[in-house]
């Protein structure tokens, strides 16, 4: 397919294009994407082009890029699984989000625990940094944290630089001299467990909204994951859902 | 203040405007907005633009319409609890809902529980419909669920039209001849319960998600409210956010 010069822009037709070949299943999930080389040659644009196509797509979430290995197309959710997906705004989402006070607990290297390898996609056995946090609304506890980050950008951050006034991840984008591009973020229902039960003041089975957000950069690679377990009475989490207006 | 004619929509302009009051606080929380001929008398405009203006407000949930009553600023939220708010498209969440297989398991004609209260806006002790429903994924129990409706609009419902390859909601819509135009959505971990485990096959103190899901006509009245409890290893909710891009 040859893209043609006109109103819309070569890397959004291209974009498009890509787009509807991996809903046909031309690019299947999990395989990869032709290089960026080919895909210049393909369609007879610069890389700069190609690179932002391909941005865009990472960005939706429809493929993943491998730090020197590649671009794959992820593949879908799990059949038996339901999986309600809704989208929003990363900057307003932080910018709501705001500065709690927060309270460093602890801060070490430790061997990832199974989520972490998973949302970190580390090896088995590999480490990283944990950062242990409480968080506070009107000095009441609000939530339990645990942040778990790659060694590399781990190894940047001491602990004196959470809660300066700033979403930790904006931090971490700063001492990593990352971008952080997307986040993904998972709800449960657990209980409060001995850990977080102890610092909200609640009963171990106590159940508890547990949310997960893993931030991804540029290439799509993880910067960072949290898992927050919130106080059930001081934690609301809504969503508005607005219907598209009709002209009356 | 008066409007001026010109590229922005009479009805665009006075919006603004009451939302800049209301933020303001020259109308406070809870408190009633002026009447509708006295907002056409004060901004000289026809009463069609001030429906128009304040139908948009209703939708965003800056004021409450509460029919013969008046149009009131909705109240913020308590203090000492965060809430995390996000918005979406009601449009797009139930096209993805789509049409889940669905068991009516009951329908009754009952004394409100408090949440019905609350959630329809119903006086205490009044009375409401409730539907008790099971929906599944591949044959498997996904989510139990209950529904509950204003007596007038349960009354134009049969157990039968539940279920009809289309989310309850919009079957609902067309029985009562409502629009749908908002919905408010809110998320809580609870355990599974007596009733629930029964019929997702698990422990009774299993945590489940809660979801607790009110939608809103035109004049801001609750039409529908449903509280469901999903299996925890069949439903995922999960969100993306994603960072405005940038310009390379």
């Amino acid at each position: 397919m040859t893209l043609s010069p006109g109103p819309v822009p070569l890397y959004h037709q291209l974009e498009q294009d890509l787009r509807e070949r991996i809903n046909a299943r031309e690019f299947k999930a999990g395989e990869a994407l032709p290089t960026e080389e080919r895909i210049c040659g393909e369609y007879g644009v610069s890389r700069i082009t190609v690179r932002r196509a391909l941005e865009t797509l990472i960005a939706e979430g429809l493929i993943t890029k491998r730090r020197g290995v590649g671009t794959f197309v992820t593949p879908p959710p799990e059949s038996g699984v339901r999986s309600v997906r809704l989208s929003g705004s990363l900057d307003e989402f932080l910018a709501s989000a705001g500065a709690l006070a927060t309270k460093v607990l602890s801060m070490q290297e430790i061997q990832a625990p199974d989520e972490a390898v998973r949302g970190l996609r580390l090896a088995p056995g590999e480490a990283c940094t944990r950062l242990d946090l409480l968080s506070f609304l009107e000095d009441a506890p609000l939530g339990y944290h645990n942040l778990y980050l790659p060694l590399a950008i781990g190894r940047k951050i001491k602990p004196v630089d959470v809660g300066q006034k700033l979403p930790v991840i904006r931090m971490v984008e700063g001492k990593a001299g990352a971008r952080v591009v997307r986040a993904e973020q998972f709800l449960e229902a657990d209980i409060a467990g001995p850990i977080a039960s102890k610092y909200l003041n609640l009963q171990e089975n106590t159940p508890v909204l547990k949310v997960t957000r893993i931030y991804y950069d540029m290439t799509g690679a993880p910067v960072e994951m949290i898992v927050a377990r919130n106080h059930p009475e001081r934690y609301r989490y809504s969503i508005d859902f607005v219907a598209k207006p009709r002209i009356v």
